[in-house]
Formats: structure tokens, C-alpha cells, sequence
């Protein structure tokens, strides 16, 4: 169930039987030279359409820029400042309690995120807390860090996974979008690998993008799989969190 | 052609072209008895993918969340405090302009955002007044203020069309989302006209949360002469807006 | 009756027959070659004044500076950034509305506060409609745009009144400030006009800072008509918002 | 030299042989039984225009609302919130200093605004030292913080002048609008004296919002005194304060 | 070398000869039965003087305030809201770096300072990565999170090290400060585990503060083998972050 | 008794007779030649331990970072913004006033805090107004700034005393950190004195870092008498403080 395709009457009633909702959440920034710039949207965006077709969960509407400071040295990405992503999660976790909702499960598909995504949980907490009547509860759930999705990954690709620009993620936004798949040589085979400091260092440590991974290896069908194994685990991961 | 389907290389290829980048804004609130949540963000994203069918031209992803205060009252409504939503837009220009994009057109579904997006572009343009080697320029185009767009729902349903869940945007969300139609009765056929105040004070004027308008008689048929319209007056507008 | 000039026992009892209060808000920038920087401040504080004339309606102390960003290549404008004056009017609302205050009319003096004070409004809802004991009601006067200035503006000047440092304006602060009065030649009659973006644009296209106007027709006798005119239309209109 | 009263043209010739400029800063706030709630802003308004007859100094507009969180539980108060005021302090200077501007002179009519203002001055500081070509004066002057000031007021009230809605602030207010003496018995003939907290303890402690004074003694002749000593204190200061 | 210790002119010496610091940062919070609400500032502290003694490395005054908003249900917690440890942490760094230090690395005793201060180093590489004549790199070591450590704690207690108020953080503090040992008996044994989300829910799931640890083990001798481990792993791991 | 040696059971029964605090804050800022870059940290700090000795009263850990923007010159200063101390100084108030605290008495190192942390103590006030229960009252006690304190140094000193890197501050610190001593000439024997604006101003006006003391004259036994000057007189301050 789609939130956007909703009418408020049917979140009333969606309200009735539960109060809780996920929310995709990814950025907007290089993937390497065959990977998408919306990779990290598309992905969650896709599990959580998944999730919703299993059984009647409610799906807000993708935030689809995150923290991607890191990756500006290369066109196309666009970062919230971290304070900024910060704010935007604040204010949707915050109008959707004031209407009830006390579970909020962001699938998220960007690591960048992490930080600030966990520091406006804190923030949210302090703010909300005092609403005894429905307490909150966020959880942040990176879709690729799963042991169903790390084995197939390590099980298909071993260290070609790579970090970022990953075969998994790549293949995944493939599936969803197969009118993008982008067919290219691609070197060295596998990307070097290292530690994220400001942009300009990024792009000279990784000149094409990649961080230790091989995404010409994604396909589609590997794509469909991954995309099955990360709804099949969030789904439970996120029926275990209601319970909490 | 869609920034988040597209690699970095491609947007580099894209910059020694064109500058221009056109940005579907929206909002997560209440339409009314049968209008849809996302119906704010789902037309601008429609027109944008209509004149990016037509020529080369780059849309970035959509911003799904806007300035949806006074909807409040209503379940499923989301909204960003107007600073955050004017960080948002700062921090997206503030990126791409710095990759080269100079002129940035955002096609907006949300009356609400057209203050604090305004606002937004005075920040921007204080920000990046100084860099001369690049200037900026902000557009903020509300798809249904256009005279096409005006002609056709006056003549098509007079006084019926309205301000909030209008019958040309309930259309043109149908013809984007067939499979979300609606089909109710709703009574009064007019919903009441009034002045905006706070989110309590609107669901008190406007209890079923439309204003002015007859939402029951928005058809797909009607949405995508809407779309059509409103693809044609925005590319001729996109394109002129390119040469100031 | 202007809150400077009274004591808070004075305000104490005003509070037992109104909660409305007037608060002029301008703007400290040019205004071409003969119009006075403090013209949009000056404005709707004689506005006010005359108001207070007529009856028993309580004004507050004027905000001297507005948001004038695109204005900043002339010598003498000052500028708000934008989240600082929709701080202002939140706290100067917020304060007010502490008291027992429910009815806050901005009569404003410059089109570019118009977009931060219509989001400083958005930010007060969301603060204050908890207090369901004293709702609150904003609302912004723009002096300049009601049918009766509109019409003696047209008649009078035609076109030449244009967009800034309009006629009708420069009459009124002359009507104001008799003793400011400027004579000078002004060439071309009637300036250009355009599309606002940065402040060095704004300079380049509008060399003398009007916009489509010939202020040089401007007199205090046209001013003072102007002023009665505002006078009563926003009288009329304040005494209708307070039954809002 | 008003400001408000100058063409942008006229600045830009001020500037070519003075780089100095006079902010009256004041508050809306109580100033006990018979003080006007516009004391602190009509006090410095009325010495910057009495230094202004004196020779060629620029004053700008002033910033009528202060920093009067402790005095809110009197009716009629306004209060900016301090980082408000801050903001606001560092937006006008900043915009000054583009045009050439380098040393600000702020007359203030307010003890609370002491903190903000100076905090204001640090932050504007650490902002604009990098700009060496013109590099950045503040002070700050109270206008009633200067021996000729503090001699006279012993002389005429001893004890009575008090530390809020003192006499000599309340003389000079009468002597800037004798349309507004009030003439009232006022007991106890001297106020209470104590430290200052939250805005209901300050009126627990002081019930009518005198600290210490007997402003039952202002008149329109003191008034003129004060006033004339404090033009001429600040005018020698403020030439001096051009020298550093 | 300790910075509070130094003079301007020793540090500016310093700088000859390298550009790292090292900063230790804590939180003030509860920390069980018998934890010590300064164990996150005071383990990090010690370290740092241990590193200190072996060569010559500058450590800067400890930051003693942390995110602990999990932890307010227990008196004598002190928590800054995430975005004011962002910002703190942004100030130290962006002074620091003024003088021309570029390599910044934090000892951390608090596992809630992780996603505010990794959050904080993407502002700063935002920021700073302008200035590429000393460019920015930071590190966040959480002292307990190594090999060594890690292997001890498990070698010493199991499953009793829990995962606040562990038996090795209370053991190390105990060592820094021998006269603040806390004698008592603890039930039981060993605390409950679970996941953490308002202050209210943490202290309803973890009565008496800890989390999955047995902390009457701590013993002073152990501190200082944890002590002693750390100093070392972190000293070879600060060397190398130099050479980045 | 120190917070940071304290167990939260503790703080709970501190609570059942005392609700006030003591709150050390300094500063990391250069000293002059032979002053220690914490001077201002140190000395609060060891005057709160010595408070803390003669009677039950809890002590905070040191802010140990303030305002020092006017220092920022010189190698290894450290300065907070403004707005970032200010919040700082609420987040540190109010979390204590969460658990019953009421009487928040800082003692304070550095002049350049005391325009933040009152202004900080006028946002706190105004936030927790509203929480009647257990009012706050908030004291910023700068140790120098009391009678015996000036006494002695002016017996001592004389003039030398100075405004920055003052004898008796830097004595202080040497008795608090002997091993800290430095012994060396100082040329001229007595620093300039003038008017503090920007930090590249400041070094030019006093380029040891000295403002119009002879910091030579420093001794560990001054440091004593000063220190236990210090510690009587804010006892005696303290006390009377929780009576307020
Ligand atoms: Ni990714
Ligand atoms: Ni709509
Ligand atoms: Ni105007
Ligand atoms: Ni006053
Ligand atoms: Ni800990
Ligand atoms: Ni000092």
C-alpha cells in the first residue's frame, strides 16, 4: 500500500489495525561508470515496493536525496548538507507521529546516510518522547547488510563485491530498471579500495568511481535475486520490529 | 533523459551542452475524498517525464516531501518545517551548480512550496552571487498556472475546478496512476472556498479537505489533455528560460 | 494607537475589547535615483498612522529591514537574509500572542518579504496551534496591490508606474517626508523591465534601480491621495480579518 | 543624514569620505506604570538624529524590537529571541559592509541587548576578517553609560534614577514625544531592587516593572538634558571610535 | 604534549614538525550501579596522557559532553543535542586547522558520539575542502573497539563485558581515578540486553543502567591492562593515520 | 564532590538536599609567552575542586572549550562560534534541570564568554519559564572579577596586573599545574593595552598575545593565595546564590 496512491481516508483506516510505515530512503550520486546515479534510491525503492505486495504495509514516499558529501567531485551527485538530511527526517518522522504512527522502518540503500539518519533518531527521541500516549521507534535497515545478501554476494562475486558501486546494488537497480542497463568495458577489473575523506580525495583514490568492486559483473537476473532476498528479510526483520 | 538513470560520464557528456536542469518538487498530503497523497508530486514528475520524452533535456529526482502545514489534520499528511524545505532546495542547486548547471527549473505541484522555494532561491542567490564564471538562475514553475492549463479546466468544469484537489490534478494523477482511480460519491458536490489559517482551522472549513472543488468528475481522459498541455507550455517555457 | 507610545497597562486594558494589532514591516533599499532607501518602510508606517486615526486599532513599532537580497549592488541597501526575517516574525508574533494576541496584520511595504513572511506565517501555525485557547490568524497586506491604489495608479501614470521604485511609492514617502523630496532629471522616462535573479544581474539590467517606472513624476499631493486610499481599503480589510 | 531619507546615489558620495555609520538599537518592551513601551528604541532614535544635525554622519534605520525575554510578563513586550537579534545584527552589518562600510556604531537604548549584540560582534568578526581590504569596526554605546549621563541623573534623583524605566530614560522619552507624557501617582515612591531571572519571577519581584526608579520625577526639560549630553558624548566618542 | 599545558609559541614549534592532534572526547552519563558518570570522558582522557608519555604528540583539553539523550532517565546525565556535538566538534577541527593542523583523531569513550561526530567530519570535509594547501583528515577511534581490547575483554569476562557499563571501561576509569572505586553489591549478575530507543524505554528495560555487563568484576589492575593495550593499538594507529 | 567521580545513585541522593550545581567553564586560547593555552579552563577548574572540598557541593566537568575568537591568531587557540557555545551552555542547563536541578552557578575563566553564556541563561529561561515546578536560576561568576581578588593583585601588581594573560590568572595556573611552569624573559616588561576587534587586529595590537600585563611576575605561591581568595569569595557567592 502506497502512501502517494492513498486518500487520507485510507490511512485512517490503515491507522485501525497498525501505526507502523516504512520509508525508503537513498541519495542521489555517482555509482561508477555503469552504475546509476539514483542506484541507492531505486534500490529501497523497489524492496519496499516488494514488501508492500506481500501484505498490507504501508509505503511513504522515497526521500530520494541523502548524504553523499564524498561523492562531489563527481557530476550529477547531489548532497544534503548532513544537518539538512537530518531536518528532512525529523519533520516526516514527526508529522506521521502526530497522526498516530509509531513504528518507522527506513529501508535505506546508502551508507552515507547512516550517520546523520541515526543522529536525527536521537534528535527525534529527545523531541518526542514526551508523547507517553504512542511512544516512538525508528530503525534504520541498510538493505545490503544482511547475511542472506552479504552470502550471495561473497558466494557470486567473493572480493569483487567491492563498497561502493557494489555488483549487488548495481544489479539490483538493473532489475528495477532495465531500460537503463548500461553495457561497457570496464578497468581495472576491480577497483582499489581505501578510506573516505573529503571529495577531491575520493575521486583521486578512485579516479572512476568504484570502491573495490567489479560492476561490470551485475545482471539483471542476479538483480531479481538479491531484490527477492532483501524483501523476504526486511519483511521479517520489520514484522519483528513492530513488536518492539 | 533521467539524471538518476543516467552514470556521472553521461552527465559530463550532458554539461558540455546544456546547463539547464529541470526539477520536479511536490508534496505527501491530503487531496480531498478521492485524490491521491502523492497527487503534488506525481504530476510534476508526470510533465517532467513528458518533456524529457520530447528532447534532451535532464530531470533530476523528484522532491517527494514539501510545506504541508495547513493539511495537517488530515491522516498521511507529511510535512517539512518551510526551513528545512528551503535547506533542501539550497543544498540540491548548491550541488549541481557546483558540477556547472547554472539554470535550475523547478516544476512544482504544491501551492505551499511557493513561498519558502522563493525564499529558498534569495538564499542561493546571495550564496552564489560571487561566483561569476557560472551565474545562477532559479524558475519555479506551478504547472497549473498557465493559461492553457487555466482555459481547459474553466471550460471543462467552470467553477467546479477549485483550489485544493482540484479536478485537473485529481485528472492528471488518475491518467499517471490508472491503477489508483478512486471511484465515490462525495457530497457537496462544491466544497467550500475560505482563507488558509492553521491546520485545525482548515479541517474545520474544509471537512473532507478539498476547497472549491467537484474532485468526482477528474477522469483519466482529462488528465492527460491536462499532462499534454501542461508538457508543451513548461518545454516552451523550459527552453525560454534558458536564454535569460 | 502605537504600541511605543504606550504603557503596558494601556496594552493591558486594549486587550479587553481587540486582540488585533498592526505591524508595519518594510524594507531599507534603494529606490532609483529619487526614491528614498527607507521608502517601504515609510510607507505602511504613514499607513498606519492613518489607521490609527481613525479608530482604536493598536500599532506596532515598524521592522525597519526587510528582505532585499537582489537589491545589494546599490550602495545603502540592507538585507535580512531571508531565515532571519521570517525568525523576526515568528518572534514578534510569537511574543505578542503571549500576551492574549490573536490578530497580527503585516501591512507591508515590499514585494520581496512577501514569500519569507508568508513562510514565517506556515512556521507560526505549526508553533502556536496547540493553544487552542487563543487561535492564531495572520495575514499580509501589500499596501500597493488592492483594486483602488491599482486604478488611481493606472490612471494617473499608465505604465509608467512599473514594478520598483514605482510612482505611487516615491509619492508617498514624499507625502511622508516632505522634507526628502528630490528633484532630478531622470533618464531613460520610463525604465526597463525583466526578470528578477542576483542582485548583479538586477544591477546590470536596471542600471538606476527602477524597474518599468518614471518616479520622477512622483509628488507629494499624489501621495497623499495614495495614502488615503490605502488608509481605507486596509481599514476595511482589518476590520474584516479580525471577524475572520 | 538618514539613511532612510538618502537616495542610494547619495551614499554612494557619503562614502567617498566616510566609511562610519550611527544603528539605533533599541526594544518593545514595559517600562513600569508611566514609561513607554518604545523607550528603549525612541531614546537612541531621537540621540542619533540629534548627532546627525550636528555634522555629516549617516544614521540608519532602527532595529525597534530587542532582546526582552525578562520583561515578558507585562503586557505589550516583545522579545526576539537572542540568537534573532544576533542574526539580525550581523545581517545588517554585513550588508553594510559590502557597500564599503567598515566601522558601526550601534547607539543602544537597551541593557539586554548588551549580550546578543556583543556575541553579534564576534560572530561578524570571525565572518568578515578574511576581508583585509576593508577590515570591520563594532561598538556598542550605551547611551546611558557615560559619566555626563550617570553625574546628571545622581544630581537631580540620587537613589530614585533606579535600573529600569529610570528616570532619565523616561524624561528623555517625554522630551522625544511630549504627545505622549502620562501623568499618574505611582507607589511606592521608589521600585524594589534585585537580580534578574525568568520573565514571571522579574514581574513577581517587580509588580508594576520598575526596578528601583521613581519615574514618577521624568520631565520634558530633564529630558532635554539628557538628551542634549548624550548627543554630545557619543559624537565625540563616535569620532574617536572612527580613528581606530 | 598537552595543549592546555603549552604556550602559543610551543605549539607554533609543534606545528614544524607535525600537523596531527590527538582529542579526546567523552559524554557525562550514567554508567550503572557503580560506573563513574565521567567513565567516557575519563577512559579517553587517560589514554591520551598515555600516548602523550610515549612521544611527542599534542593533546587537545578533553571535550567532556557527549550525546547521551538515551541516558536522561537517570539523574546526573547530561546530554547535548546531536546537532550541538556536530557543531562543537566543527569548531574544534576548523580552529585547529586555521593554525595549519590537518590531521585530527578523536579518542572516543562514548558510543552515542559516533554518528553525530562521523556526521560532523562530512560537514567539515564540505567546509574545509576548499583550502587545498593543508587538506583535512579526521579520525574517530573508539578506544574499546580494537583486536586487543577486544580479546581481553572477552578473555577475562565472556559474555560478561556487556555493552554499557562494561566491565573494562569501569575497570579502566577505576584506574585513572583510584579514589572514586565504588564498592557494592550488584543484581544481577549480569545486566539485560536489548535494543535502545527513547531515554524512558532504556531506563524500563535497563533498571540500573547497564546494559549486558557485569561491572562489580572491575578491578583497578585489569584498568590498567586495558589502559595500557589501548595506549599502544591507538599510538600505532594514530602513526599510520598521519601517513594518509 | 565531582559529577564525573559520582554514581547516577549518587547524583539521586545529592538531589534530596541540594538542587544546585556548580558549573567550571574556560577556554582553549593562547596566554602570552609564558601562559598556559588552558589558563582559563584550569583556573576554573581548580577553584570549583577547591569549593568542592570544603562542603558537599556537586561540580560539573569543565567546559573546557569557549569563546576566543579574538585569539584565533595565535597557534592553538581553539574558539567555539558564539551561537555554538550558547548551545552548549542550554543543551549542559537543561538536561541537568530535567532531573530536578534548579541553581546553576558556572564559574567562569574567560571574559570573552560572558556576552554568550548570558545570552545563552536568557534562552534558558526562556524555554523552562513554563516548568513551574522547579524554577531555574542561573549565575555566571567570573572568579577575577570579586574584591579580594582585585585587591590582591592591585597590592601585588599594581597596573601589571593587566587584562589578558593577567598575573594572577597565569599564577593561578601554575599552582594548579607547577609541572607546567615556564620561566623566561619577557620584553617590554608591561604589554600595550587598547580596544579588542578582530583577531588579526589583536595580534597586531598586542603581538605576544599580552593585554597590559606582566605575566613574569607569576608565581605558584601567588597562584595559592589566589586560589583560596577565589574559593572563599565564590562559596560565600554560591551560598547565597541557592537562597535566590
Ligand atoms: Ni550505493
Ligand atoms: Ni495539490
Ligand atoms: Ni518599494
Ligand atoms: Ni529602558
Ligand atoms: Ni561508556
Ligand atoms: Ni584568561
Amino acid at each position: 500500500m502506497q502512501l502517494a496512491l492513498s486518500t487520507w481516508q485510507e490511512v485512517e483506516r490503515y491507522l485501525e489495525h497498525s501505526t507502523g510505515i516504512i520509508i525508503p530512503i537513498g541519495s542521489t550520486e555517482q555509482h561508477g561508470p555503469n552504475g546509476l546515479i539514483g542506484t541507492d534510491a531505486i534500490c529501497p525503492t523497489r524492496i519496499a515496493a516488494g514488501i508492500a505486495e506481500q501484505e498490507q504495509i504501508l509505503i511513504a514516499p522515497t526521500i530520494n536525496y541523502g548524504m553523499s558529501q564524498h561523492h562531489m567531485a563527481f557530476p550529477g551527485t547531489v548532497t544534503l548538507r548532513p544537518t539538512t538530511l537530518i531536518q528532512v527526517v525529523i519533520d516526516v518522522v514527526t508529522s506521521l507521529h502526530r497522526h498516530g504512527f509509531t513504528h518507522f522502518y527506513f529501508v535505506n540503500g546508502h551508507g552515507g546516510n547512516i550517520a546523520p539518519v541515526t543522529t536525527a533518531f536521537s534528535e527525534i527521541y529527545a523531541d518526542l518522547q514526551g508523547d507517553i500516549s504512542h511512544p516512538v521507534r525508528c530503525k534504520l535497515a541498510n538493505w545490503w547488510r544482511n547475511d542472506a545478501i552479504t552470502r550471495l554476494a561473497k558466494e557470486l562475486y567473493g572480493d569483487a563485491e567491492g563498497y561502493h558501486a557494489t555488483v549487488s546494488e548495481v544489479s539490483l537497480s538493473y532489475y528495477a530498471h532495465p531500460e537503463a542497463v548500461k553495457d561497457m568495458p570496464i578497468h581495472p577489473a576491480i577497483a582499489p579500495t581505501g578510506d573516505i575523506y573529503t571529495a577531491a580525495d575520493f575521486r583521486r583514490q578512485f579516479p572512476d568511481g568504484r570502491m573495490g568492486s567489479s560492476p561490470q559483473l551485475a545482471s539483471i537476473a542476479a538483480g531479481e535475486q538479491f531484490c527477492n532476498l532483501a524483501v523476504d528479510a526486511l519483511t521479517a526483520d520489520y514484522r519483528h520490529f513492530l513488536t518492539c
